[in-house]
């Protein structure tokens, strides 16, 4: 008999994440903030149009929650409509969210008073990942109960790691992210400084690419999207300098100087503001390019 | 009949350069500032140890110079015994220093004033490189000495790319260092703050080498050399220090704002400073771990 | 009658300004973690020595606290002995810590819960404004609970400033230490590239201190502290670390871009790190000079 | 019998100081890029109009020079028509250029090779302190020459003092101004940071400037250009960055790690690209202020 499943947060990542959970073995309740998707959703593939927070989680074995920061989710446990008005005594709240570790933990202490499970799984992947079910997701919680969402986390994802207590999940896909922004600024400082000197930047970038200096914005984003000034919306720059924060304020929690991740996350701020809540993650570079009056090329 | 050419700087990288270069299409001279080394090169080497520049240089169709910095370098080139003084007209001076562009400017003009040939030719790929002869090599200068060059170039590398005019090998290679150092920096950052919120690092770098935040440091130094508390010494971080404050003085020259190669360069003249001349770039990281009064671990 | 007033937090701070309260116009209730300092300044003065904080606020009008950071104060609410316990209906908390407007609006919350008033009346003046009454005291709250307060803080202080709703003071009183944290650090920075250069740290001060340059920092503090190196311990670096942290997280909760005073934060934590708790602020100078390998003079 | 003197650069603080040479003590000759400028000068005072660099120094004992950047100064010496072709073995070129320490060390070999002194003596108090002859004067160079030159200096200046070697001058002045341009930005980072708090800019300039983080920037520039948004040009953001540049410079030629100098430079090289050539240095604040989408009101 299919276990009982809900998915809230049909979004870019989560929409084909959800699909993965629409199969045999899961009876699955779909849920979006805006109804629209919610349906078609619930038309295209064999899932339920849940009509509130509380009716996807009824009867719920697991909760599958992915939305933009940890305060959308925060946000939908309370009232008659909430989470925790529908979720049962020994069900599972699987938050895949990049949220961050302080909000998790609340969460996590609000379903323990009700004997309901947390874990923080956020999932890095992009949406390929999501699409073809090889998410890597970043585990903070109990490992009994990681082992219990073993079969979801299976179904979206390829590489499941375990890294601590509630919130750990969360830190490190801050973490990750923060190197990523650190890693497309510095990029661009560089490049723009060599292009200025007369070194073309696919040159400097192939030569990059064979050395130490590489990373993976210098392998794969600069050459792709940057150096052809395509720029696609893939992961908004508005999330990344959320993440950035994220990083920046675990860092400070745990005492560590950081002014490489404090610093970037001051430049992402900028960036963000500058560019506006649906520029891509990669356009930061446009906000330093702004910043010298001249481009990567 | 083979080619004179001579080679000076027997160090750490530049010993299995020449050695690339004793064979029969070279009559190769060397030289080293400590005459021992230089001995001892001859001695296993079918090699000429010479005992000036000068000498070294005396009849040498290609000239090449691998030395810790621009300076030392220009410091060769005059009184009797300097290369100026044993370099023909036509010849041709290959500087294989991560030098700076100013120098290598400065250097290229004393040079033409005599009809010697200059180019700058950093390479990239360590030690293992250099004795496989597969370096990148990294080449700014007139087009038609880089080809007169391609042999010598050809012997000792496997990538051979022309960056643009004098100092544009000196600047890729700087900046591709520059970011080799925030990639370090960085990424000591995360994984302190990850140890101490629980993260295993690890754990954390598994995660992070198969996502994102992914970079050279990160997926090879790192589990390499900071897991494992080897630090082995490869390549000085006095070195890498002054590679930093070459690509923040391009970046500065060409008016790029550039906060984080800027700092960047801060934090690892406060490393060098500290850890002293003979500390590995990679011990970056314990200065860090210094600041933050704690281990990755 | 006199009216009945409670201070808590007997520290190089607290004394001074408690010893203000201790007149007839106030019945004075101390209190302090270390019993020794209750008594101390009981015997000393016209005072009862509480034995807790729920004793002292008991029949209290003002309730007065002046401790480390907010999270002490927020410890002392709770539980038998807490001050909650111990004020009544009507009474007004007037909280002198360097506090976080985060922590001081909670602690307001759950004043208001018990109709208990409270404003955040941080002080800035030293030692030396403490003990001649002449402190400034910001205030955050509402304009009513500081028009009651007035009497309490004009015992105090000279200035008294109301700076907006509940945090503002403690917001206003972080940022005036962040700048001078600042001031301090880039100060050092200078003074410190000069001497290098050959020019005397007193003549540097003397020419800035009579130009665009200077600042309350270059006035007093390096005069009478660095040039001198007497290094007097009148306020810790802890304290001021923790200060430029809440101003950084005032900036970043209002999304502020402020490189600078995070950058500063983090400078300031690894000197705090490096020189432990009982370091005095102007140390920080020290830290740099650690990483420099050289002294101001 | 009157001393012959030149002055070359009648810019905004040129003007006012060459007045105070237009004296009996000197005969007085000026030359300025813009003809227009030298006879306008040469009209309304005591004073020759000189074609060229060369005729306004020939004949000189002194010779002032007061223009944007080194550059410019060092472009005055060459050629038939330069400042080396008209000054005399004997004479001494005072230069109150804002310079920077290497060129002016250049310069001043130059001038020794030819039996010319040199000290570099920038000056300190705007156009009011030119105006009325109070500027301070920080000279660098040999004592005996700082001697000779001293009743010039003191026909502009009010305090003279000497600071070192040659370029003394230039670093000490650079730093000053280093720390202003570190001022005005924190400042207005913080003040920011509390008006969007709720804290009105006013009433915490107010505090501040009663407190410990007050500095010549919080005192006189935000009360009376910023928060009245008047931003009078009276000192040029493009020099303002060419100074932190310097100051930068200096501190990375001397090996001392100035984390806060170095963000600066960064943050006014944006600021200065994005406002322009003609923006006044407070405007520095807007450039922030445009970061953050918001006003300091």
């Amino acid at each position: 008999m299919p276990v009982n499943i809900a998915f809230l947060g049909l979004g870019a990542i989560g929409t084909p994440m959800a699909r993965h959970l629409a199969i045999p073995d899961f009876s699955l309740a779909v849920w979006n903030r805006t109804a629209e998707k919610t349906a078609a959703f619930a038309a295209a593939h064999p899932a339920r149009a849940a009509t509130t927070p509380a009716d996807a989680a009824r009867g719920a074995t697991f909760v599958v929650t992915c939305l933009p920061t940890s305060r959308e989710v925060e946000a939908l446990l309370d009232g008659p409509d909430g989470l925790l008005a529908g979720m049962a005594r020994g069900a599972l709240l699987i938050d895949c969210t990049s949220g961050d570790p302080a909000t998790s933990q609340r969460i996590a202490a609000r379903c323990a008073e009700r004997g309901i499970g947390f874990i923080d799984a956020p999932v890095s992947g992009g949406v390929g990942g999501a699409e073809n079910g090889k998410l890597t997701i970043m585990v903070g919680g109990d490992a009994a109960l990681l082992e219990r969402a073993m079969p979801v986390l299976k179904a979206m994802g390829e590489k499941i790691v375990h890294c601590g207590t509630v919130g750990a999940g969360d830190a490190l896909k801050a973490v990750n992210n923060a190197l990523l922004a650190v890693h497309i600024w510095s990029a661009a400082e560089g490049l723009l400084a060599l292009a200025r000197a007369g070194v073309k930047p696919a040159v400097a970038l192939d030569v990059i690419n064979a050395s130490s200096g590489r990373s993976n914005s210098s392998m794969n984003l600069f050459p792709e999207r940057v150096l052809t000034r395509a720029f696609p919306r893939t992961f908004r720059l508005a999330l990344l300098d959320k993440d950035v924060m994220i990083a920046a304020q675990v860092a400070r929690d745990e005492k560590v100087p950081s002014p490489l991740i404090q610093l970037t996350a001051e430049l992402f701020r900028a960036a963000h503001g500058a560019l506006g809540e649906e520029a891509d993650h990669v356009e930061a570079v446009k906000y330093l390019e702004q910043m010298a009056g001249g481009e990567i090329q």
